[in-house]
């Protein structure tokens, strides 16, 4: 194998065009292993490989810097640095993340998940090293829908006016997750259709000088046009037509599916599942479907990640003129389905957890403050052993402080349906549902609450002494909890659904004083700035004790879901032992 | 005057054009007294009087939907839709707020005030229209700096692709808040110079169709083609380009200071004043020139509103390439300087605290999660009688619950010096400031507090039975409190002073619980997921009672600063009449 030779980027130089030819070959295959076996971010990875050797071939990482966009497509960058035990040895396979991590490597700037900042990262690699008079080239590695993100766009507008080197590779595989959205998708087409040579160019419109690969899976190429830019004194795009999934026939055939897999995706492609798993992304689906049936006002919107939510291309056909991808850009969704519900249409948000996060400003000034009627779903939220780029732990301090917002946990399909039914029909709020990321719990039992009572919790078990409030996907534990108190306090404590994350339901947290003594709260999330905390100030002023449950205010990186509760005691063991040593 | 006769756009569509250059006239002289009169923003509505004009000559609002962008342009739209008596009547200066409110009038679509919004919304609009077989025109009007914050470019990007009506007139003023940032300002320049022909097209180049005005203060013009885009079936963008401060000689001179100025700002020009007043500006100022003689790395980042701090052109010109002015681009700007940091620099960025909700999730990911040692300044943070568009409350929930960062509130000059020399110096955190919004307090004593241990509070004055934690800006307070629990109580209370927002200070407070039975927490900001409640739950298992006094969770709209204080008991009398309820 070429690769037995190859350690770091400087073990490239010497190698003939053949030799790295050979040398991308050998990284494909184990970058498929690897993926097939642990789950991961395929095609990204596969379009890059070629990139990625000249890239090293040409510049001189860690002196000159690399950062990448999302950093999802990172592998082959992995396994010319340093790290390629981790893609060569199955058991080293789980040794380094799937993103750049400084910790790792030298030749890792930054860490990075989000999508569409490398170029403002890159802006300030640039400025340090110009103040500094350092000379070296900064690139950023930017592509497969990062670009439509505002940051992007952000950090494009700067880096245009630099003044000096800063290298944009742009990476063009035709593809975001799923398809691309958008104006600027389709000057990148007519560049594409034009060899670079239209005269309607996006990046030069901004001030870039401008580069076309057309075979951006040609190492050759790709080289050629790395040496034209290396040591470039002002900023410049290199666009590269790249195949996502290449050399993989049923990824470049499917790239969606592709783009990250489940372990054995390879192997299940060939026997796929066809049974059908009633889950909370299925219910939904169907809620939308049977809505839609009797309401042309309904309006589904994404940004860049059907696939989280299940919303195959089949579920999307269907939909129609009413399913909205605005690509990777939330504050656009957000805004955009603010300004549908004020006129008449009624939106459907759908996010994951971790990039609600990038809409803070936008669920406070163009949703709340407007009052909008939005229905928002929020997927995955809660403690995981995630990276630490893609943790779902923040999103109730982020959303539950906002004026006007109401966000609902529901603990059950029945309870989730009610809560869907109601966002969907009232006119006064936004609401925000944390879509339970446990299994499907059915009660069996419809659930006919009014929901536009705000803030009522419910009481499910009445029982004296200790109050225990289980939010959301964590209403199971608090069961558990309950009959561990039985067991070994002997106490029949109450239980609570709270329902509502937003706000106190005062009346019945007063009733409780009369026969209880001490309050649990538990949530699937950071305690601070959270649910808990709210509790506790109601109590504060009382005699009533309170303990708080749920993550700490930090950044884990793929640690053990066990691992996690035992931390922060989110087992009924490790809570009622604190209970005891309290009483 | 011709504007007796002019109370809805309706009443335009019978004037000839001489009428309307006439009322044109009577509007700007309107504005420039009543503005001078309440203070406000000054030349984007005086440069914008035709172009309203003209637009609803052309267009017929409400059926057709007109979407401000940050919508501190309005003033001339709000004359001409039944709101005119809030610029003829002195007593009725104050009746309209400076911003699109629906609540006011039909004519305004939405709430707003953060800029970069507008073509998102419009988007949605449209997407509306399109659904319910509606047929209007929906109009986005931006510009003044806003294109290049990153909802505005996600929301291009999405308008661009919508295949039926959406108009986008972007007011080219060839200025932002300052002078203008970025690549997309060089072509509108390229456009400008070329009467609109370039053929490297910014707005083409990502789908749109494109009308450029060359004379965007002339009525005629712009009603010609307003006129041929009435109506259109396909995106299109008109391009007028407009004289910042149109018609006030001085506001066309110096359009930075004439962007938004304090009441009476024409006269005070005649007799500028020339005492030099310390504040947290101007010691901030000093402080940074000072780095900056032996310290060439350092970097100062804004966002788009150097005023805001005091950064006026004399500055700016001092710092030379060590001040980055990003444009409105507050995510790009954090992602910048977190590279810097990571490259060697040694940024200071600065924003109004309104405008840091922009970039929650580069708070989180770009910089948190690296770790990076920037130091970020946050001005104006606290309660006040602001526009709901600008409150300064969000702040503290926003920052604090991220992990790794450390947001410092100083009480006093010397603090907030050694805090910000300790965030300059230090490589292991980001540290945000919350610069105090009260006015200068000098204890006259240096600060020589070691800030690199984390979370210690200061007991400034040891006590009894209560302590008062007195956070930043409402130390102050604190300490008026503690004299009337003296004065009615004749309790000598404990007076502490946090500094840190971020963490507990776990043994100061286990402590208290020796000789304290009660604490008060007081915050300049709302109380959901900000600092007292973290002290509510670290005592909620202990008999240790707890108050916390901040503001509540809403969106206040321009109400008195007094009328606020006792909404939330934030004086000395209140707290302590509740204190009396309790014991």
């Amino acid at each position: 194998m070429i690769l037995d030779k190859v350690f770091y980027p400087v073990d490239l130089k010497n190698l003939s065009l053949d030799e790295m030819n050979t040398l991308a070959g050998e990284m494909r295959k184990l970058i498929i292993e690897k993926v097939n076996t642990t789950g991961g971010h395929m095609g990204p990875n596969l379009g890059i490989v070629e990139a990625t050797i000249a890239m090293h071939y040409v510049f001189n990482a860690p002196l000159d810097k690399i950062v990448f966009d999302v950093s999802h497509q990172c592998y082959p960058h992995k396994i010319l640095t340093g790290r390629k035990e981790g893609f060569l040895n199955p058991e080293k396979y789980n040794d380094y993340t799937g993103y750049t991590a400084p910790e790792e490597s030298e030749y890792d700037l930054f860490k990075v998940g989000h999508t569409s900042t490398s170029v403002s990262l890159a802006v300030g690699v640039a400025k340090a090293r110009d103040l500094n008079n350092d000379k070296y080239n900064v690139i950023a590695l930017i592509g497969d829908g990062s670009l439509t993100g505002g940051e992007a766009m952000e950090g494009l507008n700067n880096a245009a006016t630099l003044n000096s080197n800063i290298i944009i590779v742009v990476n063009d595989n035709d593809m975001s997750i799923a398809e691309n959205h958008g104006g600027i998708y389709k000057n990148l087409k007519l560049l594409r259709d034009t060899n670079g040579n239209a005269d309607c160019n996006f990046f030069k419109s901004i001030g870039f000088d401008y580069l076309y690969v057309n075979n951006g899976n040609d190492i050759k190429s790709l080289i050629e046009a790395f040496n034209k830019v290396k040591d470039i004194n002002h900023p410049v795009v290199v666009h590269i037509n790249t195949l996502k999934g290449h050399g993989l026939d049923v990824a470049e055939k499917n790239k969606e599916f592709f783009h990250w897999v489940l372990p054995h995706s390879l192997d299940d492609i060939q026997n796929p599942q066809t049974d059908i798993v009633e889950d909370y992304n299925s219910v939904t689906k169907d809620f939308i479907l049977n809505k839609l049936e009797n309401d042309k006002s309904l309006v589904v919107v994404t940004a860049g990640t059907p696939g989280v939510f299940g919303f195959n291309s089949e579920f999307r056909n269907k939909l129609d003129k009413h399913y909205t991808d605005v690509g990777i850009a939330e504050e656009h969704a957000v805004a955009y389905c603010s300004a549908l519900a004020k006129s008449g249409a009624k939106p459907i948000l759908n996010f994951m957890c971790s990039f609600v996060q990038r809409t803070y400003d936008q669920l406070s000034q163009d949703l709340c403050l407007n009052n909008s009627p939005v229905t928002m779903l929020i997927y995955w939220g809660g403690i995981s052993n995630a990276d630490a780029t893609h943790l779902c732990v923040f999103d109730i301090p982020l959303i539950c402080n906002i004026p006007n917002m109401v966000y609902l946990a529901p603990v059950c399909k029945e309870e989730y349906l009610a809560m869907l039914n109601w966002a969907y029909s009232q006119t006064k709020h936004p609401v925000a549902i944390r879509v339970p990321s446990c299994e499907l719990v059915s009660s069996g039992i419809v659930d006919n609450t009014d929901y536009s009572v705000l803030n009522k919790y419910e009481i499910k078990e009445q029982g004296e002494k200790i109050a225990i409030l289980g939010l959301g996907s964590f209403y199971g534990l608090a069961q558990s909890v309950k009959s561990e108190i039985q067991k070994v306090l002997g106490i029949n404590a109450t239980l609570i659904n709270p329902r509502f994350i937003t706000g106190v339901d005062s009346e019945l947290l007063e009733n409780l004083k009369s026969n209880h003594n001490l309050v649990i709260t538990l949530e699937d999330g950071i305690l601070d700035g959270g649910f808990g905390e709210k509790i506790s100030r109601f109590y504060a002023d009382s005699d009533m004790k309170v303990l708080n449950y749920g993550a700490k205010k930090e950044f884990t990186d793929r640690v053990p879901l066990d691992e996690l509760y035992e931390r922060y005691h989110l087992t009924k063991e490790l809570i009622v032992e604190d209970l005891v040593k309290l009483i």
